[in-house]
């Protein structure tokens, strides 16, 4: 028997919109793991959401790490002997080594190129380059500017300022009837990079809308933090919170219209790897399941030895695997409405399991219970009936006190939303009867 | 190295046709999940084997369900204006809704029709049809029959009954050595229908013949029950019993010559599941192991979360996978004798690995006794004296007290006979000992 | 990320030439299970390394088995009534059925080929056959030389003795800094035939040489025995020595171009079985994983359930799958320099991780530690640089205690001495400590 309704909680096209056009007002702001260009980004979140932002000052220690000096930047240029801006921050910020040390210089054009990044397999692509913990001035321009040049005596200015000040983050917590928490954490440390990772944070920011406004068993904390330090910061200074995380999720490259990717938990049989397997499968369309490994974004911290959380990571496109990725190209046309809504589609349907996966017992263990004389039979309404009814069955036949709606829903092949739909309709009737401690 | 020999204990060309020819005795009965066709049925099981019926009154509860009404059919027919019986039961029985209500009444055309079943992809079948708990008439017809209806007056007449009675059951038990159960369960409430389900009650029927003369570790229990509610009755009646069931099977659909089907108990690793898996493999043939589901036969019972009992369903080909089904033409030419007889030889090997499947320990366990002063290593002989002395070698090794004869079967990827065979050379040379408490 | 690197340690083109000079010059020698020819083998090893060379006497009790009659031969031959010597023992050693009593006698044709064996299928070559425990009299010849001999009155001559002696086997034991042994046997009872098993004794000699002389963890125990009775012998005799293997490998059949095999220990997932898998996966080539049977060489014995130790068999091509076993074509042609080579590298690559398969703790398990600025990080270098970072960061994650440095390689899909390298730099920074007890 084949089951043809989709699962998920659909997100709507408006949604869609609503993500792509935060994203538009984000995009043209420089941000970096410190600065200015974070605490507007934060600054436009919480218009939308509740949030706490903290600030880390410079200096801190978090864990084996030191928080770095903040970094802001107002300009930065090239100019060739006649004064034209050949290079110019102003027309897209990508242009300038993130964390790049202030300078203003006349160069000749041998010792320009060695502060010059460029990609000669993509020649119309600037790309994004960073130096956070090395100290070192540059630009990134095309392969097209770069093999343009000729010589000539260059003016660079990048007018930036590496200061004591502190590393910001934002926290939107949403609490639940338990303290169990349920963590969303997406990077907001990029610049005018719209996959990576302004569609994580702006699928992160309508989840939380959304969640904001239901009844929820968890607790939820949205974390919009820069990547790696940011993490490293957050788990230096929450570790009971850390400890309180039942699942996780890390949100990254959720934009584009590639297929899903879900990069598993370093436990790899976590109940958040089963339940996003789960709602992926049941989701139209191709999707790939990845084993965990050390690389990659925020898991990697989540998931270090000492935390070992139950954290995965949502993708569609992988990061590093598409020509877009860390390029100029990663622009408002690559990042999709369409692809936003089903990704926040998928993470509500997630949280949906995550809410609802409950244990029952069968209060009628012994044979199967009447379900005809209940009006829990249905003997019309032809393959949709047929499959309520046998969701029916699985939900008292495995109702046992040990498996839950998940494992009934993944055994029976069918998806978790029918199950739990059987279930309640069996659990009205009195034939099943909670047999977890959650709140009702 | 390949094992030619086939390990099956042959049930022989015989015992088909004798199969056969008790279907064809019990094909023309008219039964129901109560009344005289089961009475009639079992009276004829009786002939060959010993048997206890029961009688569980109208009204008795039975776990969540009640005995219902008991019914009775003596004639039926239409009649158009001119007397012509152009639907009659004496016929075919499938004619009647099973469990219709009496009635006798002249009606037009189009109310007739609302009354009326057929099969329009199947347009020269009867299809079969029941109404237990939901009171109704009506009547099964080819869609041919329903096609060349006129208006006319019809005489409808069902000379039925339903009143307060019992429902009957058969069971046959064979003692053993010891009280542990093995479970043969098939349904006795279809009436003319040959696949579904006369070939398990003959099957039955010439399995507890073939073991009532045999030495037995087991307690055998035949049980001929009515469909779900025989099944529940039975449970509800047995509990003692139940508790004691090792292993189980219920048979269905094992007269027609489709590949063999095994649907393994909820539990998926249970012993029986794991022998019926390993016999089949033996068997020439195709054949296909399906997962447990709470859909099917009386399965669904046995395998209930308070019973969990380890009982798969053994059939060839899967009920309601083809197209005779469930209509006149799951008739004596859709059973075959070679088929009965191969399934009643799966079924006696199967009891064969059930009965000798014993642990045994090695007891010269540092390094290999010398087999060879012992005779027990042929040096002549050809492959199958070289299967032998593998078998041999195999069961010296794994026999730790841990693995069965099957676990050695399995690992080795030989016949349970030819592992058996080689344990009983060894054992009668002292090579191995009894590691469990299986009486002798 | 694939890595391109091979993790073999090279054991050269030299050590390739050397191990077949030795099987050159142990070639011509008459081996038995015992005898002279065993002796004077184990003579030519100790040329190269320390050996004790141990005799059992002809009637000790071994486990189930008795140690038999010493067997020796001088001189065989078949004459024709001319007088010329058709069938020699002096051009090959295989024309003599091994374990042959003595005789010397002039016998008719048909008389004569009741004691000749031959191969049809292959006409030029010359079978290995034996008579160890049942007393006869024969010879090997190609089909060739059975196929031309005409009627005439032949003189027989074995010039054998079968008499009260001993037993011999060899051990080359090498201490190491931990009681804990490895095991590495080979057969050394087989007369003319080089891949079975001169090959097997080159390459442990040459093995134990390489290991005379490293730093050991392990102390090993290399076994030159006679196949069977041998390794029954030393068993029986060495019950507390046997208790301390913690590896095992039996070697046969090492020096034929084929690709690897490797016949899985009884127990199927010890460490020995991960380990040669892993270091077959690193190797270039095909390589397959067989299971473990009771049929085969001295694993039999070290892995019967008593025992039970972790012994793999290693081998290239099969014994008994390739056409020049057990014939005269087994010879100083059929085993190549280079093969040898590699399968002593893949002996020393097994070695190599049994030494260095430690288990750490990360001491920084909270989030990853800065290796930037420990230099532990490059940022230059290319494909195999950034290998080496995933490596490190795969033993930082994995390091918690119970993960060993081979299921971090194997979870990483990295090679064991990549992972190794990263665990010792990450170690010489005090982020790895040793967490098992053995000695540094």
């Amino acid at each position: 028997m084949i089951e043809s309704a989709l699962d998920l909680v659909g997100a709507g096209a408006e949604a869609g919109e609503a993500m792509h056009a935060l994203i538009a007002q984000l995009y043209p702001i420089c941000r970096s793991i410190t600065g200015d260009g974070v605490r507007r980004t934060l600054a436009a979140i919480e218009q939308r959401i509740p949030l706490n932002v903290f600030e880390v000052p410079t200096g801190a220690a978090v864990f084996d790490w030191t928080i770095p000096r903040e970094w802001n930047i107002r300009d930065a240029w090239i100019k060739n002997s006649r004064g034209d801006r050949i290079v110019d921050f102003q027309r897209c910020n990508l242009h300038v080594l993130n964390y790049s040390t202030p300078i203003h210089a006349t160069v000749p054009l041998a010792q320009l190129k060695a502060h010059l990044y460029s990609i000669p397999e993509q020649p119309d692509r600037i790309p994004y380059r960073t130096s956070y913990y090395r100290e070192a001035w540059g630009f990134c321009v095309t392969h097209e500017q770069l093999a343009s040049l000729n010589e000539d005596a260059y003016e660079v200015c990048i007018d930036s300022s590496l200061t004591e000040g502190h590393l910001t983050y934002g926290e939107c917590y949403l609490p639940g009837t338990t303290a169990d928490e349920v963590l969303i954490s997406c990077h907001v440390c990029h610049p005018s990079l719209c996959n990576d990772n302004l569609s994580g944070v702006s699928v992160a920011t309508f989840l939380a809308q959304a969640l904001f406004k239901r009844r929820r068993r968890y607790s939820y904390r949205f974390l919009f933090i820069p990547g790696t330090i940011g993490a490293i910061a957050w788990l230096a200074r929450n570790q009971v919170e850390a400890a309180r995380i039942r699942h996780g999720l890390v949100l990254t490259c959720v934009g584009d219209p590639g297929a899903f990717h879900y990069k598993k938990s370093r436990r790899g049989d976590a109940e958040i790897d089963r339940i996003v397997a789960h709602v992926l499968r049941q989701q139209p369309g191709q999707h790939k399941l990845l084993e965990f490994s050390p690389y990659g974004y925020d898991e990697r911290q989540f998931c270090s030895p000492g935390f070992n959380l139950p954290v995965g990571c949502l993708m569609r496109s992988v990061w590093g695997d598409f020509p877009e990725y860390h390029t100029s190209a990663d622009n408002l046309d690559f990042v999709k409405a369409e692809a936003l809504s089903e990704s926040l589609s998928v993470c509500l349907a997630v949280c949906d399991v995550i809410e609802h996966n409950r244990r029952f017992r069968n209060t009628h263990p012994f044979c199967e219970p009447a379900l005809g004389p209940r009006g829990l039979y249905a003997t019309t309404g032809g393959g949709r009936a047929a499959v309520e009814n046998l969701a029916k069955l699985w939900a008292l036949n495995l109702s046992d006190g040990h498996h839950s709606l998940l494992d009934i829903a993944d055994r029976a092949g069918l998806g978790f939303t029918t199950i739990r739909a059987a279930a309640a309709a069996l659990a009205d009737h009195g034939l099943l009867a909670p047999a977890d401690d959650a709140p009702d």
